[in-house]
C-alpha cells in the first residue's frame, strides 16, 4: 500500500468504521483517489473475476484479452483443451504481446524482438540473446484461472480464496443451460461515468424498477416488496413457482429452496457468489419484450419453462439466462468514476442468425433494461460528487440486498487493512 | 481543509505573505492544485454568487440549475413567488433530481425511486420506505438565496456575510433598469482555458483596451488614464457627465459622486460589490456598434441617455446595462485552469425579437468585446504556466483596480487561513 | 525539488540504486509522476536540447517557437545574424508574446498591453507605465543557445555544462553536409503515447529491426550483431568501409576510427553526444526505398557516396543525413506517458520541390521507419504499465547501447540528487 501513508491509513480505517448501518456510503467512497487504489488491491486484485465464456475460445490457440485497470490478461485455450491465463507482457522488455483483442495463435511471438512462447507461457525462442540465459525463468507471468460450466474466472491474486465452493454452487445449477456448447450472438461494450460500486448498488435492488424498467417488470417479480407482498401478487408468485417446480422436475432439475427474491450477498457467511432459478411472470418463458421464446432452446432443456437462471459473483459478474438465451454482465473499474461494462449474449451453439433467431429481437429486452441502469448510475455519480450529498436511509423492504452489498464491501476493505 | 497538511498550510501562508505590492501574483497562484482547493473554500463557498436573473424563472415552479464546481444548485420560484435555492441531490441515494438545465415542475420527483419534494425542498412522498422514517429530516439541503431587483444571488456558506448592505447598494441604482420585468434575449456559455483570477485581472483594467477592444473604446472612457487625462478628454468627459446628470435628474435618478472611472474593489473597506452609472462617449446611448439604441427602452427609462449602469460583485459577477439592453457576465471556476463563463443578454419584457430588435445587432458589441478578452485570458494562462514567468510591475495609472483586486484576494485567503 | 518530500527522495534514491545491470528499468520509472518531475529538472532542464535547424530562420527577425513542458522558447535570429533564445513570456503580466509557431518580427510587441522588446529581448517601450520603472531590469528572460553548423541547441539551465566539446565533435563531421545552407522540405509532428525513455531505448538497439524495419535493414548493417557477425556480412562491411574511406578521402573527408556500429552513449566518459559517418549497404547511396539518390547533393559533397552522417545528443536529438537529404528527430516529453516528436527533412537550399525532388519519394523511407518505431513504443508503454511487468535481461550482443543509455540515465539522476 505504498500509495497511502500511515495517517491516510488511519483516516481510511476511521472512514470504514463510520459507515452508518442501513444507509448509503459517504461521499469519499466515490470521490477519493487513494481509497480507490486500496479497493483495487483489496477487492479487485484479490477476488475472482468473470473474464468471459468458454465458447469464446472453443479451440486450442483461441484467445481473448481481458483488460483490467492497466493489466492485460490473455485467456487462451491450450492444446490440451485447458484454459490458461497469462499476463500480456513480454518478459524481455515489457512489450504487449497480443495486440488484437481476440484471435488465434499457434505460438505467442512478441512483435518487438520475436521472443516466442507456447500456449502455457513457456519461453521457447529468444534469438539474439546470450546462450547463458535460463529460459525456464522467463515464462510469461501467469494468473489464476478456473473454468466452470462454460464460464471462465480469473484471479490476479497470488493466493486467491478457494474456488471449489464456487464451482460446487454454480456447476449443478448452470449445467443444463449448456453455456459451453453455446455461441456468442453479440458483445456490447460500455464505458459509463460511474464508480463501480454504484453499478452494484443499482443491481442489488429493484425499488427503482417500477418506473425505470417498464419492460423488465412485466417479466419479473423483483419489484414487489420482499416481505410485504399483497395477496394477489403472492398468489401469482405461488402459482408460477409450483408450475416451475413441476416443469423442472420433468427435466430432471430441482428448484432450490431459496428461489425467488434471493438474498445476496451474505457477507457474514462468506457468500460472495450465488446461483439459483427464479420463476418468471405468467406467460413469460423468456426475458424478452413479449415473453415469447426468441431462439432455440439451449443446452439440455426440453421445455421452455425453466424460469431464469441467475448467477452472480462479486465484484464483477452477473448473468440472466432464459431457456433460449443468456446475457452476462462483466464490470471492470476504469478509474474512480468510470466503469467499463461488457454484455455478452449467448444462444445455442447450433442456432443460426437470421434463420433461428433475429438479432434485434434477441437484444432489445436487456439492451433497454441495461442502458436504463447505466444512465441512472451516471446521473447518480454526479449527485454523490456534490458537497451536499449525505448518505440517506435505505428501504428495509426493498434495499436489503444493497445493504448486504455494502456490508460485504466494508468487510472486505477492513479485512485487507487488517492484514 | 483536509486537502492540505500542516506543512502545506505553512507554505501557503508564506506564499500569501510574499506577494509584492503593485505586482502580479506568482506562478503558484495559477498552477497549484491544492491552493485552488483552498480558494474554493475560502472564496467561492464563502461568498455570494450571482446565479442568474429573476426573469429566467417568472412563474411558480420555474427553475434553472447553477452548476458550481461539482455542485448543482436548483434555483426555483416557489408558489408564494419567493425564490429558493436547493442542492440538486436526492436525500435517499444522492441521485441528481433535475436532469434538465431549466424547466418547470409541480413537484420534484427523483427519477431513481420517485422520492417527491415540494418547491421548498420538503419531502412529501417516499413510497417504498419504512413508515418509521422522519420525513422532516429529509428535506433537500438548502443554499442561501437573495433576490434583488431582478438579480439572484446565492451562497453555499452555512453563515455567509450579510447581504443587506449589498441590497442597499444595488437596489436604488438598479431599480429603474427593470431587470425583473425583462426577458432573456440570449444566453451564451463559454469554457475558457484560464484560471478565474486572470479573468478578473483582465476585467479590472482597461490598459489593454486601446488595441484589443476597438469597438469598446469608441463608446467608453475607461481606457484613458485615471489621474492623468489630457485636457481634450477631460473636457469631453466633463461635458457628457453634466449632460448625463441633467438627463437622469429629469428621470428622477441621481448620478452618484463616484461615477466615472470607479475604483473597485475596496478591500480595506469591505467593498466587494458596487453599483454606479457611467457616462458614455458623446453620441453613444447604448453599448452597440454605432452607439444607437437597438431595442426598446427598459424599465422606468423615458430617455435613452442614462449612461451605463454597472454592477459588480466578487467573486463572480458584473453587468453592463444600457438604456435598451443589459449583459450580465457570470464566472464559475472549472478547475485550476478553466473558467466557465455565462453571458446573459436581457431586453425589455415586452420586446419581440424581429419586430422590436434584431438579435445579431443586439449581440455584436459585447460578444466581440468579451471574446477578445477570453482569448487574451487563455493566452495569458499559457504564459503564467511557464517556469520563466515572474510577476511584473503594475501600472499605477491604469492597473490600480487590478492591484485592488489582488489585495482583496490575498485578504480573503488570509482571513480564511486565520480562522 | 519542492514536489518531493524527504521520504520520497529516499525512495527515489533507493529505486535508482536498485537497478539491476543489463536489465531494463522497473515499472516505477515509467509510471511515477514525481519521478517524472525529477527527470524534468535533472535531465531536461539541465542538458542541451536540439531546438531546430538554422535554415528555419535564415534572416534577421525570423523566429520559431520550441515548446518544452509548459515553457515556450522563442528562437530568433537577431540583426547581427546571431541566434538568441528567449522565454515567450511578457515581463509585465506573463502574456504569451508570440502567438504563432513561427514567423518574422521587427520587434516583439506583446498583444496584451503592447510592451515592446527588440530581438535580443531588451524592453524598448512600455507606454502606460510610470516613468520610474527601470526598463533594463525587464528584458525577456533569456535561455542559453548555441548554433553549430546549422544546428541550434538551447539549454534552460542557469549554468549548463560546457558546449565547446560538443561543437568540437560535431562541427568537423557535420560541416560538409551544409545544414546551414539547406532548406526545410517537410516537418512532421507526432504525439505518441510513450514515455520519452522508451523512445530512446528503442533507438539504441537494432535487435528489433529485422522484423519491424524491412526498409531500413536493406540500407544498413545495424541489425547484425556487434561482435559476432558472420563472415559473409563482415566481408561486405569491410568492402563498403574501404570504398567509403576512399570516396571520402577524395572529397577531403576522413572516416573516423569508430565508424560502424558506434557505441553510444559512453556515460563513464561523459559522452552524451557523438557524430560519425556510417557506411551503407552496397548499392545504397541514400537512405531511400531503393537506395538511389532522390534530391541534389547537399553541402560540399561532390560524390553521392558519403555514407550516412549520424549525430546524436542526449536527451532529445538524433539525425541521419545522406548525401542528398537529412532527417532530424527531436524528442520532447509531454507528460509521463506522452512524447512529442518532431521530424525535420532537409534538402539542399537550392533544390526545388517538383523539379529537383519528389516530396513523397523523399519522405517514404524515414516516415515508414519512424512510424514503425512510434507504434512499438506506444504498445510497450501499455506493457510496462502492467503490474506484472518486471525488467527483463538485455542482449549482450544487440542491446549494449541500450544498457549504456540506461547507465547514463541513472548516472544523471543520481548526480542531480547528490547535489
Amino acid at each position: 500500500m505504498s500509495f497511502m501513508n500511515a495517517s491516510e491509513l488511519v483516516m481510511l480505517s476511521n472512514l470504514l468504521d463510520s459507515r452508518q448501518p442501513h444507509h448509503g456510503l459517504a461521499r469519499q467512497f466515490y470521490h477519493d483517489e487513494s481509497l480507490y487504489q486500496v479497493e483495487m488491491e483489496a477487492i479487485w486484485r484479490q477476488g475472482w473475476l468473470f473474464a468471459g465464456h468458454s465458447c469464446q475460445i472453443p479451440n486450442p490457440g483461441n484467445y481473448f484479452l481481458y483488460d483490467m485497470e492497466g493489466d492485460s490478461i490473455i485467456i487462451i485455450r491450450g492444446d490440451d483443451g485447458q484454459v490458461t491465463a497469462l499476463y500480456n507482457v513480454c518478459r524481455h522488455r515489457g512489450m504487449v504481446i497480443c495486440q488484437q483483442q481476440e484471435g488465434s495463435v499457434r505460438r505467442f511471438v512478441c512483435p518487438y524482438h520475436q521472443w516466442t512462447y507456447d500456449h502455457s507461457g513457456r519461453l521457447l525462442l529468444q534469438n539474439g540473446m546470450q546462450e547463458s540465459l535460463d529460459k525456464s525463468q522467463l515464462s510469461l507471468h501467469p494468473a489464476k484461472v478456473r473454468e466452470v460450466e462454460g464460464m471462465i474466472f480469473i484471479s490476479l491474486a497470488k493466493e486467491p480464496v478457494e474456488f471449489d465452493p464456487v464451482e460446487a454452487a454454480f456447476a449443478p445449477v448452470a449445467k443444463p443451460q449448456g453455456f459451453s456448447r453455446a455461441k456468442v450472438a453479440k458483445i456490447m461494450d460500455y464505458d459509463i461515468e460511474s464508480n463501480w460500486k454504484l453499478v452494484w448498488e443499482n443491481n442489488r435492488e429493484c425499488y427503482h424498477c417500477n418506473v425505470n424498467h417498464p419492460q423488465y417488470i412485466k417479466a419479473n417479480f423483483d419489484h414487489y416488496n420482499a416481505d410485504d407482498t399483497i395477496p394477489r401478487v403472492a398468489e401469482r408468485l405461488k402459482a408460477v413457482t409450483s408450475r416451475l417446480e413441476a416443469k423442472l422436475a420433468a427435466q430432471g432439475m430441482a428448484l432450490r429452496a431459496e428461489t425467488g427474491m434471493t438474498e445476496f450477498p451474505d457477507p457474514e457467511h462468506g457468500m460472495w457468489y450465488a446461483a439459483n432459478r427464479t420463476p418468471n411472470e405468467q406467460g413469460y418463458v423468456s426475458e424478452t419484450m413479449d415473453g415469447k421464446q426468441v431462439a432455440p432452446l439451449m443446452g439440455d432443456y426440453t421445455d421452455p419453462e425453466v424460469g431464469t437462471l441467475r448467477i452472480r459473483s462479486l465484484p464483477n459478474f452477473w448473468i440472466h439466462a432464459s431457456c433460449d438465451h443468456s446475457v452476462a454482465v462483466r464490470l471492470t473499474p476504469n478509474g474512480l468514476s468510470h466503469t467499463h461494462i461488457r454484455m455478452i449474449w449467448l444462444v445455442d451453439g447450433k442456432a443460426v442468425e437470421g434463420r433461428d433467431y433475429d438479432l434485434n429481437t434477441l437484444l432489445t429486452f436487456w439492451q433497454l433494461t441495461a442502458e436504463q441502469d447505466w444512465k441512472i448510475c451516471s446521473s447518480q455519480q454526479r449527485g454523490v460528487n456534490s458537497h451536499a450529498y449525505t448518505p440517506g436511509p435505505l428501504s428495509s423492504f426493498k434495499e436489503y440486498n444493497l445493504e448486504r452489498f455494502l456490508r460485504w464491501y466494508i468487510q472486505e476493505m477492513k479485512a485487507y487493512l487488517g492484514k
